[in-house]
């Protein structure tokens, strides 16, 4: 097998700034790669399309899985694409971990999205951050914005905590779901409700519209007591077919006026910016957690004290107190060398 | 005013052993004072209690302001004073950190349970701490258990993140809610369901009592679809009143086979090991959260390095690594000192 040509930061730049659908998934691949070498190299390209990056509107589709996600993103991509937008769907598929099979997987769930010029897609395996929203997704949007995709939508699996991570992603969060009454509603997370802009019941067609309509008015009425997540936006009901496009229209048009709205008032650029602030203080939680958990003295001692603690030899605040000594001692050491 | 005699650990353990209430009360005092030189006696003091707490059943009681957790809290509790068992409430009232004036009003909430020779009543301020949890109530337990209190009941006001931190705290969870259908379950928080070992329609005498009947089906329907957050243990629905007593007899009994059950399946103390090890595991994220935005270098870069990013000047993976650096770099100083 012939090895690729190394890229350059260069070479990465300026093919995602010209829109090479190649080099931006390589971009990508170098972006989520584990390896410390790549670490530098993906922090340049960063920092030189950042500039680029931003214009655009982040939608991220969540749901139960089955519920109908790709044949939505294949049917509204599509028409998006035929009307001249650049669509990138970041899959975020939470199961890939184990399958590792999921990129041929959404290949062939959006068999027409994938053939059009203007569409980029690319699943991402969730690696159990986060419950389904991958740690890069943040900077692969950004890749794609500075390639020229301006409609990007995020797909993710409503597990855990993701719901709340995919809404610090994006500008519109929709939630999809199959027009079942009474029981479903039950078991749609209560957190969700209160964190989406609209909801989309699917398969309201033929045997289906009835329930449908009833279905819409129970969500009305759930959302009119809710406190709106996007300020000057009440979240709306939508109802059609993914299969059959209806209903798609009237929901595209819906975003329209959302993101008019939102811009228009500086909300959509405020929720942005706050967007970073509160990705600054989870990067932080996260590495410093993982400095003291990784840490080698704290490794060898924590299972020592935790063994104490059951035995009741020892207090749990005794406990923190002993392995914070352990951790900040081997710092001091550290520091001598 | 005359000045209260200092008391040494062994006066603390002596009088909290002997079950002395004045002594229990001062004990916890010292444990939630946040004067430096009451933290080593405190520790002195939870160390050489430990080994006799313990031996109780810790439930907490949860929901909305006014639902009737006092009266339900007077009524169960004197009953069991009554019965003889030894009963300890400790109230979390997340409004105290304003008013300041929790520990007249439970008195005068709880006035019957007051009275009672068996019954300590404990209002803590939670100081905004995990919505509503004192981070010190895990330790007034055991104070009490240590006096010989073996009903815990920890009150706690159904707000943002209590529940979880309650359910971490006992070994049953009850959820007090009024006889209101349909909306109400609506408002019921999803995460809350999921876990309760069980539920309480209070009020269901009179003109409620048809409506308590239907929201028990309901409730039924809700948890019967649950995993169980107790192993061997479907959660239950009872219907009382705790203003007439009426079902609270078979609540307790409930409280008691799930006791039994749990005790001899050796969930109850797993449950509890488990508690103690994410106890540990919070309170270090907890301590090097502060550790980290307390310093001085990270207040003072903070604000600037938010600037930075909100004007593109830097990513937030840049400005992480700077703010560790600095983090780091202090400390470094500080340790040549």
């Amino acid at each position: 097998m012939k090895k690729r040509k190394e890229l350059s930061a260069q070479d990465y730049v300026t093919g995602v700034l010209a829109g090479d659908r190649v080099v931006l998934a390589r971009a990508i691949t170098l972006l989520e790669s584990e390896s410390r070498d790549h670490h530098a190299l993906a922090h340049e390209v960063l920092k030189q399309i950042r500039p680029y990056a931003d214009n655009s509107i982040r939608i991220c589709i969540t749901g139960t899985p089955g519920v109908g996600k790709s044949t939505f993103l294949e049917t509204l991509g599509s028409q998006l694409c035929q009307q001249g937008y650049k669509i990138a769907v970041l899959a975020i598929d939470p199961s890939s971990t184990i399958t590792q099979g999921s990129i041929l997987g959404d290949k062939t769930r959006m068999q027409k999205l994938s053939n059009e010029e203007n569409c980029f897609i690319r699943p991402s395996s969730s690696r159990g951050e986060l419950g389904g929203v991958h740690c890069k997704t943040r900077e692969v949007i950004q890749l794609c914005e500075a390639a020229g995709y301006n409609v990007i939508f995020i797909e993710t699996v409503g597990v855990g905590q993701s719901e709340s991570a995919a809404r610090n992603l994006c500008d519109f969060l929709l939630l999809l779901v199959p027009p079942l009454l009474g029981d479903y509603l039950q078991t749609i997370k209560r957190g969700v409700v209160e964190l989406i802009d609209g909801v989309f019941i699917n398969r309201a067609e033929n045997e289906n519209a009835e329930r449908a309509k009833q279905m819409e008015e129970e969500f009305k009425q759930i959302l009119q007591h809710r406190f709106a997540v996007t300020q000057g936006w009440t979240p709306e009901v939508y109802r059609g077919s993914a299969l059959t496009g209806s209903g798609i229209d009237h929901l595209w048009a819906s975003i329209e006026r959302f993101k008019c709205i939102t811009q228009k008032s500086g909300f959509f650029k405020l929720r942005r910016k706050n967007q970073l602030i509160d990705w600054l203080h989870e990067l932080i939680v996260r590495k410093i957690r993982l400095d003291f958990f990784e840490h080698p003295h704290v490794k060898e001692l924590l299972p020592k004290m935790k063994k104490n603690i059951l035995h009741n030899n020892v207090s749990v605040e005794e406990a923190v107190q002993d392995l914070l000594n352990a951790y900040r001692m081997e710092k001091r050491n550290a520091y001598k060398d």
